[in-house]
């Protein structure tokens, strides 16, 4: 099997890594010798065995009718899209780590994959390393799906773990952040959550099976966690995670990104670092986890070598049938429930007499912040709460809560 | 696809109804209906639905051309290999959740489902519902597996569970587990490891693709954990599990059960109560895991129904392609290394000295337990261990130490 790999950073110079370091073994799981034709990149590479495969003209991949599978690494929405979209069309598979694109263009592309019968595979778009599209494509089959909750977002995870344990605040672990090479000189896609955003809409089109649109995703980052936050999290026994979420209510489907409270007892607790994590549950399975390294250049090659090796060992069959382009509405976030912790200023006594009567069981919360004193509400629907929360200027934060698992 | 469920218990009766609740979901996936033709039992189920599929003689389901598929869930290793034997000669796949003949028979009963061009599937027997061998078998292709290292026994990682966080001791969390339903009358097989034995040796079976015979697997229960133990676990800052391993060591392979005090890092560490999960190091992927239920009804029935619908889905092709009868010669234990926890009774200073003289750079463990102390040895050979442990007759126990992950 010659294959053509798109792009040659980080993740493509790990695609290459891995085909070579475990040449061997990838052989006689697939069956066949893999091997690298051409490396499609604008810069040369001097010095570098893969220099005499760089090609700069897709072209010659295209018309190449010895190349059975392209590797689209190169990241971004354009020219991606065209690249893939073309290779699918001259029949060829297309193995991929770019979310952007799977979250945008991913039901086009597997209906046009399906009609060449080729595969069209991305288990590198969403954790990295962790095999969680295979898991819930193979594996999870007899079971339906009720939520998902992931910690997509290796960055943004490193950073509220070192707010969580070390008491640091927001711009201090951002800029240690970035000294480390674990957050980029633009953070905004990973601290906004738009990153996880686009992994948790393809995690919700596979369960879902309809094309779920990652634009219409409730999307809310990490810049407005404080360490007093932290404070209130450790008062209650919790831990603040960025949390990407879709579950079954009311017939459809939620999805939203936000960071949420986490019990102790919650399996995605304890992730901490630039791990990645997805909790799943089934009407039958019950509680799952999946967890591993979410980004880096090994364990995400990892994962689209292993694709690779999976339309190897699939030809002439599709293996990610289960995605339609039918679009799915998602449920209104207003509909949803949760429990909130609120954090709130003024007089405390008076405060906590409305508080009372207008939320009912509330759990108040000391934390140590001065001048302030924080309630957890009872479980009640995302628009209760925000009309609610309306008569309360004297509210500084509210982070959601996942009730126990 | 008309199949045959082998034995109405706890597993089948589970099989039958999650076939019947998600019956819908499972067609969509599986691109047919599946339907079960008969169960296969001693016993007849007078009011239960599927009284009318109670067959009691096993020839009707073999001579049947209708079954493609033959769910084995009877447990014990007869009369299920012969059944299981019979099915694939008869041109039959056959799923099963019985680690017990998998780890006696598996190799052979593979070699019979290749040779009929049939799948063998038994994703249920390691792990219940966590889809850990899908995950080796297809999704953890581009590695080279390293190291596993399971918590695969729910009923020991419960009793250890309370041991550590309640400090109950071992024969009072054993009768309670008993009471719950957690524990079976004669616990021996879970006690004493002999379960999470077998489980590793499919685990390691997969890994290498060779026959690992599960009685030459070294095989510590935890009949002699001690809520002191756990005391000294504490005070280092670690937990005690068992753990079943298997590992690459010098060109081969070790594998063992045993309990093993884990750093509060390591992902194994916060898993509690009944759940298993699976750590697996890849040489690209790094670090991973796999969390879920381990055993009880619903989970383990979904991994069957996964593997009944994989059966479908791939009709005519192999999946379980990767283990041959070739036998694999484990490393000796002996020349594995770890680091230890010695706990000691005698003459503090006197012991101190002679054991900085003979283990080299210890560290010193105080429990807060009369009369005794504790140490860990630096990284030594089990061998070294075992040759530096017989001038010390003091020595109350031995537990080994995960190293940092």
């Amino acid at each position: 099997m010659k294959i053509a790999v798109l792009g040659y950073g980080t993740v493509g110079s790990g695609v290459v890594e891995v085909l070579d370091v475990n040449q061997k073994l990838i052989a006689s799981r697939a069956k066949e010798k893999i091997e690298v034709k051409y490396v499609l990149d604008l810069r040369n590479f001097p010095g570098d065995k893969i220099q005499e495969k760089i090609v700069h003209d897709y072209e010659i991949i295209l018309n190449d009718p010895e190349i059975g599978i392209v590797v689209e690494v190169m990241g971004g929405v354009e020219p991606a899209n065209t690249f893939v979209r073309k290779a699918l069309e001259a029949g060829k598979s297309v193995v991929t780590s770019n979310k952007a694109l799977v979250a945008k263009h991913g039901s086009a592309l597997l209906k046009t994959a399906r009609e060449k019968n080729v595969n069209f595979l991305f288990e590198a778009s969403v954790g990295g390393g962790i095999p969680i599209l295979r898991a819930l494509g193979s594996s999870l089959t007899g079971d339906e799906i009720e939520e998902i909750a992931g910690i997509l977002n290796g960055t943004t995870n490193y950073m509220m773990t070192r707010m969580f344990y070390e008491g640091a605040n927001y711009e201090e672990v951002l800029r240690e952040a970035q000294k480390n090479g674990f957050a980029e000189a633009d953070p905004t896609a990973d601290v906004e959550g738009q990153d996880a955003c686009r992994k948790i809409a393809i995690l919700a089109s596979i369960i879902s099976g309809k094309y779920v649109d990652f634009e219409e995703i409730y999307t809310e980052g990490i810049t407005k966690i404080t360490t007093e936050d932290m404070q209130y999290a450790k008062a209650l026994g919790m831990n603040i995670k960025l949390l990407a979420e879709c579950k079954h209510v009311d017939g459809t489907l939620y999805a939203g990104v936000a960071p949420v409270l986490l019990h102790a007892e919650h399996p995605l607790y304890s992730v901490n670092g630039v791990f990645n994590a997805v909790f799943v549950k089934g009407n039958m399975l019950g509680d799952a986890m999946f967890y591993g390294s979410g980004a880096g250049k090994l364990p995400t090659a990892s994962a689209v070598v292993a694709d690779i090796v999976a339309v190897v060992q699939n030809q002439g069959r599709d293996i990610m049938n289960f995605w339609s382009e039918e679009k799915l509405t998602l449920e209104d976030r207003s509909k949803t429930s949760k429990k909130f912790l609120v954090r709130i200023r003024g007089n405390e006594d008076a405060l906590k007499e409305r508080i009372g009567n207008d939320f009912g069981e509330v759990r108040f919360v000391e934390a140590g912040v001065n001048g302030e004193f924080g309630f957890v509400t009872p479980v009640m629907t995302e628009g209760e709460y925000e009309e609610k929360a309306k008569a309360y200027p004297e509210i500084l934060h509210m982070i959601r809560v996942e009730e126990e698992v």
